[in-house]
């Protein structure tokens, strides 16, 4: 990989690590080739500047389905030749994730959790980083249980909150706790919520999102295998959060936003409620409703993408 | 689903509690409807004790294919009757989780990371309550980091390790923190040693796993987007996991122990070693020797499931 490397380092390693700062690691200069091995990709077997070095856009969710019709969704808003039919998955060697290149954009999915964006997000941007991609931006488009929220809205992420409501995200290094802010692009975000008053029935807000390790007792729910707290109690973690601005609850957007901050790539995390968790904790919507609330941040980001590419015009700021 | 839940809940419910013990939630009672949302299934709409009252092992592991590929290989190993060239994906209608029933064996995938386990764990365990299944034994069939011994190792788990090296599970209930004991059952692991030595080529030892949240900086690699310690630092971390009785590290052990612990439920972890990370990072093997390796923890499990159903002689521990 030396000579790849190489070609997109410049003259001065500083001049480098300012301009592009994808990957934060010195030791991968000096590797002769690095398998991506959760995408069963490499650089000895694959020409990652070919394949990937027109990406500008790189749109991450949980599900796999709804990642390949989002590359279908996003072929057609951008008017792209060629059938959307059948996608190909460029993952389909592994199961772990599945990746769509559609045009610039790259759609893609990554499991649930922080640790399983995790392993995405890193192989992720070494594949930005040996494809020299410039001035990427990621999405993550998500599902989540709302906080005080009409079921379908879709939130915006101010900050990315820990179950203390505190914008960190806690990454062991070597037995070692360090902190990462979790802060994202106030610019993209703005943007977004622009975008979704251009829109028809796209309720969005800005608001922080809290992001926690599982879905039953760090959520609160009521329903898991074990359950120790009260309704009450349950109500009353939920109003606390609801006071530190949270507006939604997922499993990813932490480390999504730490790593994309330490690596200097623009990031959004743009999820839909499927419940108010003050009502209820069970999704109980019909299929098809779900359907359609899962649709609402493709449709956001999509909106976003061709006004960036000047499909349709930009509306001043 | 009242109804159900009192056909197991005997005359006494502390009784039902001692005896069976696999829900810990008393709410789970007063539900009308239980919907397992991630596996697509609910108590209406699904008979759960007619679908899946005679399981008695259940067998996960992270990957799709992988464990599809399982469920075809224990329905030859029991000589079922019909074809186990397609398997029907009972949670077809999401792609969260696949799941194959076989006989008495459920095999199920989990995802990558403690995370994504816990929320199939909750509704799995759930599942086997309604179900009213009874005496069932849970399985991890992984793939791992070895610490210390040669690739496609199998490493019996005896206990499940935190970065600390300490065999507890770290929980967030309501944003308090609340620890949970990870320690396995000590007779499943010495039956499946045991097992180890009546099968040829199959080296197995048992030994602590450590379990992390991420695969880069968690785990020491020096090859991930980030990186910010030495060779020499992550030898040493290494090192201490050794002696700390660490024979190999994976990203689910902890959750899974520590859940079926507190639910009653006998459980083991079975994975097999991939590389040595005393000697790198990169998984580098031949994809057709990574698949044999990934074959030996179900080889293995078939072979206890099999003594177990005393389809071949017991041998006296």
């Amino acid at each position: 990989m030396a000579p790849i490397l190489l070609n997109c380092l410049g003259n001065d390693r500083k001049e480098y690590m300012e301009e592009t700062f994808h990957v934060n690691n010195p030791n991968l200069d000096g590797m002769e080739e690095d398998i991506l091995y959760h995408f069963s990709l490499g650089t000895k077997t694959h020409n990652l500047p070919e394949m990937f070095g027109d990406i500008k856009f790189v749109c991450v969710g949980g599900s796999a389905k709804r990642m390949k019709a989002f590359a279908q969704y996003i072929h057609t808003e951008l008017n792209l030749p060629g059938s959307n039919d059948e996608p190909k998955d460029i993952c389909e060697a592994t199961d772990r994730y599945c990746m769509y290149k559609v045009g610039p954009v790259l759609s893609m999915s990554h499991g649930m959790g922080v640790p399983s964006i995790s392993i995405m997000l890193h192989e992720l941007i070494k594949l930005l980083h040996h494809a020299h991609c410039r001035d990427v931006v990621l999405f993550r488009l998500g599902t989540s249980g709302g906080v005080g929220l009409a079921p379908g809205t879709v939130v915006v992420s101010e900050k990315a909150l820990d179950y203390n409501f505190l914008p960190q995200f806690e990454q062991v290094v070597l037995g070692k706790v360090i902190m990462r802010s979790t802060e994202l692009d106030a610019g993209v975000s703005r943007e977004l919520l622009q975008c979704s008053k251009e829109l028809p029935n796209l309720p969005t807000v800005i608001g922080n999102t809290m992001c926690t390790n599982d879905f039953y007792e760090g959520q609160g729910r009521l329903d898991g295998a074990l359950c120790s707290f009260s309704h009450a109690e349950k109500l009353e973690y939920l109003q606390r959060a609801y006071e530190a601005g949270v507006r939604n609850i997922e499993m990813e957007s932490t480390v999504f936003a730490a790593m994309c901050r330490v690596c200097g790539l623009k990031a959004a995390v743009v999820c839909v409620t499927l419940l108010n968790r003050f009502d209820g904790d069970q999704i109980t919507s019909p299929a098809d409703v779900l359907v359609e609330y899962q649709q609402r941040p493709q449709v956001l980001v999509a909106h976003y993408i061709k006004k960036r590419l000047a499909l349709i015009a930009l509306t001043p700021p």
